[in-house]
């Protein structure tokens, strides 16, 4: 097994070239469109969902190509998901993985119709015959992926986020917005990985209990980095959440629990990887670098 | 063959019966983004992509349930980009089939929302097994359904609405960016009821050239209305891209040629279903219609 640093650093050459590959500037009033897409999703973060996803993948066998294909969808809709939370009557951010957000680049019109085409190209990616051969794995990544982005996944969590800005929440209710906000996407990423590998439903049920604890897990690191850490190495704005007046893991638990409870996750999503063995060392690893990690 | 105004209206009540079962509105902080998707897809709204899926799927005796599914999918997606081409950074358009845009009878951050979870369940949607047993026919509906909403489509033909306003466009231009922006989706929705119908290769060509020529005539008639039309009775603001100095078919051709090109390419649309009997009379009945509507 590679190290995870260069496991990380193939998989995010590998989405690179991809995003690159699939967003080739046309020649015609597009242009923009393409360009302000391109801004967005070359060049930066820490492909988590991607890496996900080539390392369950690779648990079953599943050919790198197909495995890239689904890594991309999901990593596009990640990207859109950022754009439009970015924008003005969102978090209204000016700074995204260290450049100027989309809008801020380009202007918000171009931003909402790039967040947009990212959404509907993942959906073209995993129905499209090279993904898969056979068409039941490809609507089964699209039904993962929809699910996982709407309103009971992503985009509701994202929803129930701007709520809390008014709103009380306590612990269980910060834990089902995060679950649904950053978590649906991350469990998403596994079971990709999982419907391209056929894995069996004991492999499944461990898988989904990892993308869980891991998802619930990076969300309070995310925490303890948006109090702790530095904006340069970040590349965007934090502190936003106490500014805003939202209850966090952090504001409801304390930082040395919340410190505690995200180790406890992470041991626990490891945990449920007792049936794999070597194989499953990437991910592993991975669950131990959402706590360790300084960005 | 019941009468247009029956399928149509027909059409529409099932459409809204679907929506409201979609869009039930959840008992969390989420249930301000449920009400604003019910706002902008119930209750309004032609209802002519869903039309167009199910007079194609009933030349082929497709289930009326899958054929309401998958015309559900297609015009939330519809409805989606209407929430966000209307959004202020946008078209900003207060008013829309007659009632407040999204944005302006809940707030910015709902709206572009809204119409990202729209996008999403449509795709969820399509690739549920509840849409067809066969998940090669799911798979081919969501890669219809994605590149027809993509840059490639509906999405990159906004893109070029937005560069008209600088740049100047010729007839060729404004064709092609209206079939993108337009036709793409008409002609999705024809494919899906093609799709679902299994149709042999003899029928989806004729069915596309009817969807392709459709959707132009479509688009003259919705210039035309836009320069003689009622605002009261089209329920949002007419006579915009004249004021933004946009070229349409009508500032290029004038409004006599455009109104023969229209008639023409209506003729042209049924011409191409000469290979159906009378069961393709609803489809071009359609035809007629959307030279003949006054909204």
């Amino acid at each position: 097994m590679p190290t995870l640093d260069a496991a990380m650093a193939e998989v995010a050459a590998e989405i690179d070239r991809r995003f690159d590959a699939l967003l080739a500037v046309p020649d015609d009033a597009r242009a923009t469109l393409y360009q302000a897409m391109r801004h967005a999703a070359i060049g930066g973060g820490k492909r988590l969902r991607p890496l996900l996803v080539y390392a369950t993948a690779d648990l079953f066998g599943v050919d790198r190509d197909c495995a890239g294909r689904a890594a991309t969808a999901i990593e596009a809709i990640h990207v859109y998901s950022l754009i439009h939370d970015d924008l003005p009557a969102m978090d209204n951010d000016d700074l995204r993985r260290g450049k100027p957000t989309v809008h801020k680049a380009f202007d918000e019109a171009t931003a909402v119709l790039a967040g947009d085409c990212l959404h509907a190209l993942a959906f073209d990616i995993l129905a499209d015959p090279r993904t898969h051969a056979d068409p039941a794995i490809r609507a089964e990544l699209v039904l993962d992926l929809a699910r996982a982005a709407g309103p009971s996944g992503m985009a509701g969590g994202q929803m129930m986020d701007l709520a809390a800005e008014h709103a009380r929440f306590d612990l269980d209710g910060v834990t089902r917005l995060q679950q649904m906000k950053t978590g649906a996407l991350i469990s998403a990423a596994v079971e990709a990985g999982a419907i391209l590998g056929r894995a069996p439903a004991a492999a499944r049920t461990g898988l989904r209990g990892y993308a869980r604890d891991l998802g619930l897990a990076f969300q309070i690191a995310d925490d303890l980095l948006d109090i702790e850490g530095d904006e340069a190495l970040a590349g965007k704005k934090l502190r936003k959440d106490g500014e805003a007046g939202k209850e966090t893991f952090l504001s409801l638990l304390g930082v040395d629990r919340g410190r505690e409870q995200c180790a406890m996750l992470v041991a626990q999503a490891i945990e449920h990887l007792h049936g794999f063995g070597d194989d499953a060392d990437l991910l592993r690893a991975t669950a131990r670098y959402v706590v360790e990690r300084d960005h």
